[in-house]
This record gives C-alpha cells, sequence and structure tokens, in this order.
C-alpha cells in the first residue's frame, strides 16, 4: 500500500516535470567537436590525438565568468539537455534542470558538457570520444587493449583542455552525477581555483572494496566472451552476449525493487516455458535480454571495460588519502545523495559531508528520495530544482 | 565510527560465539544416504532415481515426534551442525544453534537435514545429490540439460520421502535459511497437517522481478564460458571461468559493505599495476577471483543453473496467489528477515507477517542485525538462539 502510493507520488512528480517542459519551446542542440594533441595520462602514457563531443546551452558572456560544467555518469553521454531534434524522443538526462528559466538557468549561464575519453557509446552517431576503438595512428588499426588506461582525472585535463581552448579560466559551478560526480569533485579537488561551486550527485570520495568488486563484475561477462579475444574484435564478431549480460549488471544495480517491479505489472512467477524446460529463459528474463541487447549494440565492449577500470582506480585527488584531498577544496559544495541507491550508497556521501564539515568547509547535503534507486540521482532530481537554483544564484560565497 | 563499533561488537559476538562452542565436546556426524525412485517433479517429468545426502543430530525418540528438520540454502549442504571429523576447520553451518544443550537442543530434538535435489556442491565428497552431473539411467551418461527442471516443491518431496523412510510423520519444527527459507515454508503450506511449527530465516514467500532478475546475473556467467557447451561439459573442461565469476556474484550479493570492507583492511584504491596496464586486474579483484575459483572447483555449473531455476520458479504453494497459499499454514511461525540484507530484502518478509497476521496466523517476526547483509542469517543468528529455544519448546500452540 505504501509503495503504491510511492509510485503513484513519483509518477505525478514525472507528470508534472514533463508538463512544465512541454510549456517551453525545445532547446536544439549541436554536438561540437573538441581535438587536442599530445595528451599525457595520469599513467604516465602519451596519446597522439584526442577527439571529444561536446555541447552547450546558453551563451558564455564576455567575462566568461558564467559557465557551469556538467560532467556525464557511467552510461552517459555529453547530452545533459534540450534536444538534437525537435522530434528526438528524449531529451539529455538533465532536461527538467538546465534551460531557459530553469534551475540551471542558460538565459544565465553558458552550460558545457563533453563526451569523457573511452565513452561507453562508441556507436551512438552524437558521440565523440577517443578510447581503445579509435584507430592507433601508430598501427592504422584499433588500439584494442594497447591503449592506455584512463582516470577520471584523465577525463578532468581533457575538459580542462577543451575549457581553455574556449578561453574559459574559471568555473562557475561544476556538477555531476555517478561518475560524472567523480569528476566534478575531481575538478574542485585538482583545480581549486577555477572552481567555484561544486554539486556533486549520487556519488562519493574514493572506491572501497565493495564498489571496486562490484564494478568488477560489470566487467566479467564481456571477458567471458569467446568473441572478446583479448580486445582484439575490431574486424570480427564483437562480444555482444558479453556485453548484453554486461548491460544487464548495470541497468539493474542503477535500480531499486521499487521501480523495477512497478515496471513489470505483469509479472508472474508461474512460468511454464521455464518450468517445462531449463533451456527456455523465463519470460522476463527474454525481456530483459532483448532490451540489453539493443542497448549494447549502442556500445563498445572495449570502453565499457575502460570506464570501470576508470571508476575503480577513483580516489579524489588520485592520492588514496581522502582528506588530504578534500582539504584543498574550496567550492562552495552541494551534496545530493539518493536515499536509495544501491550502488553509490548514500552513507558514503554522508562521510564526504562530516568530513568537509570538519575541516570546515562550505557544504551542505540534501537526499533526493524515490523508488528508482541510483537512478533517482537523474530522473528524480526535480525536487532539488529550487535549490540548485539558489545554490547557483547565491553570491554570497567568497 | 558508528561502522568500526559495530564491526568490533559483531567481532565481540562472534569471539564469544566460538569460546561458548569450544566449551562443549564437538558433535561429530556422519553422512547417510536416502535412494528413491520414480521421482514425479512437479515439471511433469520422472526421475528414475533419486540419491540423496542426509546427516542428524540428536535421537529419533518412539513415538517419532521430535523431529526437527533444517533445509538448506543455495549454496549449503546438510551439514547444519557438528564435524565429520574432530579436527574439521568449520563445523556445519548453524553449529552456533544446534547440539546438546543449544538453542536446538539435540538432547531433545532428532534434527535433521539433507542436501537438496541439483545441490551445488557436487565435488564435495560429503555431498550426496541428484542433478544434471548424475549419471542418466537411459543413456549412461550425464544427464546435462536432458535433467528436468526441478522446484522447491520437488526439494520438499524428496525430504517427504526421506522422512517417510524414517517412518516420520510429522515435524516438530522445520527450519530455513534463504533458499532454505523457501523449502520450510512450502513444508508449511503443502503439509500443513504434519507441521507444527515454521522458522522461516532471510527469505519471502514468492519472488518478485527485481529477484528473478538478479538471480538470472548469477546464470549468466556460466553460459557464457565458452566450455559450458549447453551443459554438455562433462568428458571435456568444465566451465570454470564461468563459475567462477557467479561464485563472486553471489558471495556478494550475500554480503553488506560493513563486513565486506572490514575484510580487507588492506585495501587500497592506489593500485599500480592496475593503472598501468588494463590487462592487469585491481589486486583486490585478483584476490576474490582466486577465491572464487576456489569455490568454483567444489561446484557443478549445471547444478548452479538449476538451483538459479528453482529458486526464479518459488513461489509459496506454486500457485501465483501469495495470499491463498499463506492461508493454508497451520504451523506457529517465526519469521527472522536481516536487517541489511541486500539479496532477499527484509520488506519482503515484512510483508509476509503483515499478511499472516491479516490471516490472523500464529506468527511473530524478529529482525537479525549485523554486517553481513543477507549472510547475517547463518553468521549472526546467536543472538536469536534463546528465541529460537523458547519457540520451539513453547507447548501452548494446537
Amino acid at each position: 500500500m505504501k509503495t503504491k502510493l510511492i509510485i503513484l507520488m513519483l509518477f505525478i512528480v514525472y507528470s508534472t516535470a514533463a508538463v512544465a517542459s512541454e510549456k517551453v519551446a525545445t532547446m536544439l542542440v549541436e554536438k561540437q567537436h573538441f581535438s587536442t594533441e599530445n595528451f599525457i595520462t595520469v599513467s604516465g602514457k602519451t596519446i597522439a590525438q584526442v577527439d571529444i563531443g561536446w555541447e552547450s546551452y546558453g551563451t558564455l558572456n564576455e567575462e566568461k565568468d558564467n559557465v557551469i560544467l556538467i560532467t556525464h555518469y557511467f552510461s552517459g553521454t555529453s547530452h545533459a539537455a534540450g534536444k538534437y531534434q525537435a522530434d528526438d524522443v528524449q531529451p539529455g538526462y538533465w532536461d527538467a534542470l538546465i534551460g531557459p528559466n530553469k534551475a540551471i538557468d542558460t538565459n544565465k549561464f553558458f552550460v558545457i558538457s563533453s563526451d569523457t575519453l573511452v565513452n561507453a557509446n562508441w556507436h551512438d552517431p552524437n558521440v565523440i570520444t577517443t578510447g581503445p576503438a579509435s584507430i592507433n595512428p601508430a598501427t592504422g588499426k584499433p588500439y584494442g587493449l594497447d591503449f592506455p588506461v584512463v582516470t577520471i582525472t584523465d577525463f578532468v585535463n581533457v575538459q580542462k583542455r577543451l575549457l581553455e581552448s574556449l578561453g574559459i579560466k574559471k568555473l562557475h559551478a561544476v556538477m555531476g552525477a555517478s561518475m560524472g560526480s567523480f569528476q566534478a569533485l575531481e575538478w574542485a579537488v585538482r583545480y581549486p581555483a577555477q572552481v567555484e561551486r561544486l554539486i556533486h550527485v549520487i556519488g562519493g570520495a574514493t572506491m572501497d572494496a565493495w564498489t571496486v568488486a562490484a564494478l568488477e563484475k560489470w566487467a566479467l561477462p564481456i571477458r567471458l566472451d569467446k568473441n572478446w579475444q583479448q580486445g582484439d574484435y575490431y574486424d570480427k564478431q564483437p562480444p555482444l552476449d558479453g556485453l548484453t549480460a554486461t548491460m544487464l549488471n548495470i541497468t539493474q544495480d542503477a535500480m531499486h525493487p521499487i521501480i523495477y517491479n512497478a515496471s513489470f505489472p505483469d509479472f508472474t512467477v508461474r512460468d511454464q516455458g521455464a518450468l517445462k524446460d531449463i533451456r527456455t529463459l523465463p519470460k522476463l528474463s527474454q525481456t530483459l535480454a532483448a532490451r540489453a541487447l539493443a542497448r549494447a549494440k549502442t556500445q563498445d565492449a572495449n570502453h565499457v571495460l575502460y570506464l570501470v577500470r576508470a571508476s575503480q582506480l577513483f580516489s579524489a585527488g588520485m592520492q588514496g588519502d581522502v582528506n588530504e584531498a578534500l582539504k584543498k577544496i574550496t567550492a562552495k559544495t552541494l551534496l545530493l545523495p539518493a536515499s536509495n541507491d544501491l550502488l553509490l550508497r548514500p552513507e558514503n556521501m554522508r562521510k564526504v559531508y562530516e568530513a568537509m564539515q570538519e575541516l570546515d568547509k562550505d557544504v551542505a547535503i540534501s537526499e533526493i528520495s524515490g523508488g528508482w534507486g541510483h537512478l533517482d540521482g537523474i530522473f528524480s532530481i526535480s525536487p532539488k530544482a529550487q535549490l540548485i537554483r539558489e545554490f547557483l544564484e547565491d553570491d554570497n560565497h567568497e
């Protein structure tokens, strides 16, 4: 009964958000291409050429001091808001927040977002990224596993080069969810003088053993697929079965039983096919596998492995001592964990809050509630819109 | 700080339990062998011969009315208590509960436990089970995937035949954890006249979409392994890589970050090997994989697939309508969910409690706290010992 009520409430929130966004004209956005050379990674390797896609919403002012950088999550892209075509089915993932007169007001701010290195969505025509599927200029063939390991810090350093190419020296704010929150935090730790505000959504300041192990489970199915061939599959069949299993893992890990179960109202445990033959998967498993396969087809398996590794190696400041890293932050900070997050658990962000408070930092925390779990950081952010608006427009912070 | 305190408290609980059990003489147990023919499964197939291992603690009284049946969990065996040899490293999994003068007092009760059909631990010399690795008398070769799908009800029906072979017509109690709780509940629903008491630990009354999908993730790596060969691997290399990945999934899903992280005190996110080469797994992943491989070697991959299926199809009474099933229960019932259970979530057992209360059943609930997560149902049961003792020895129930 209580569950049904929560779901109903959530649906109301979403419907309202949808109606509200329909009232304003669609914000059309265009993918831009940034290219940079001789990029040196934290692991000490040089990538001869890095190509990255980016998009922006709003206008860069003359002082170039109205910039908000949005950093994307593991499975995400730079498409944070707006639509490429007016008839796109979905706008960017935080369209509820970003746009004219919205919480992140593009009438005031120049909002910019870029694809990370090793972005998962290699086959998405709107994504430009550099990773193991890219051509290695030294061989004329895809890098495969010869691509260097890259880290969250490297993602940030590519963004820094992009911003520098636009003459931007300072961020009014940086904001990201999940793996995007790692990048946002890394910005604030590594380049404190350039980051005025930090919004860290469904994240954490460092990996623990639990999360490193959980992430390894995303990589395992890919490596098990006989087509993976140590990452050397670009002129052959890609490891789609393994990648499909990985998609199943990621999707469920990012959710919570409340919405998950509600999204299968016809689910029944009575399944004659699955009862009669072990070779017949439960109907639900078949449905999920078909959806996961569709998603897998837009992604590159090696890129997913590299994203797993980048996430596994994350610790703010990349120095192992989180407290030393947090000490460096001068940005006013807003932490937005999701109460039902089963992937990056809210207690880790409560710890960051306590640590920053002890360090006398300007930090606030507010929990996102909802039935999506980790994904509440994306889908249930609307109730935090006013809080975010005030946080961004408050100039009392030094 | 709070976390450290909880861990410290847990260690004290375990140490105390360990010291207490050292004081009493080791209870030596012996594996017994039960064989039955022409077993008809819920899926309508006949298994020509079923062989099952069992063990017992205490003495069957003349009236044969002092019987407590213990049903085992997914990765478990019939070894619920005692040791096979005095120098065994570990006793059975609920040795803290079962024994002379313990909560399940073998001076009073005849406690019996049997291996299920398709038990995972095919290569464990103390396990006797029948499943896809068994020889199909029709072909003289292992069944492989020709073995019929079996259900929790089938596990119960084999146990019923075993008990009948011993002249036992009634259970003083049936108790099980996790998949064992499904069997215990199924006993109470399907054979209410024969079950006087039910102790249902870290379970639930039916699968939901979330859990069916979660269980599928345990099966996926096995099917991805090129050595699996549609289950036909018995004269070749077994799918050990896939089974190892499955073990990693099961182990972590059954745990909680509190104890998980505490059990890797030397964990550091700074991992030069993993940073320098994508082919080098993080040290933690390497450690976990080695442990999982050792576990995988004792198991049979097809058996695990069949256990996944049996669990996925579980709904009390196997009729889809849980309320109708619960109506049939006449046993006095004790529900013991684990508060930090991330696998079979405690809210599902709270729902069972509410449903049974509305049906005016004799039901009580008490939550197990601890840092193990799902495994608190095994490792942190000691604080419930007195409650279990009173529940079993209270004769006021009709």
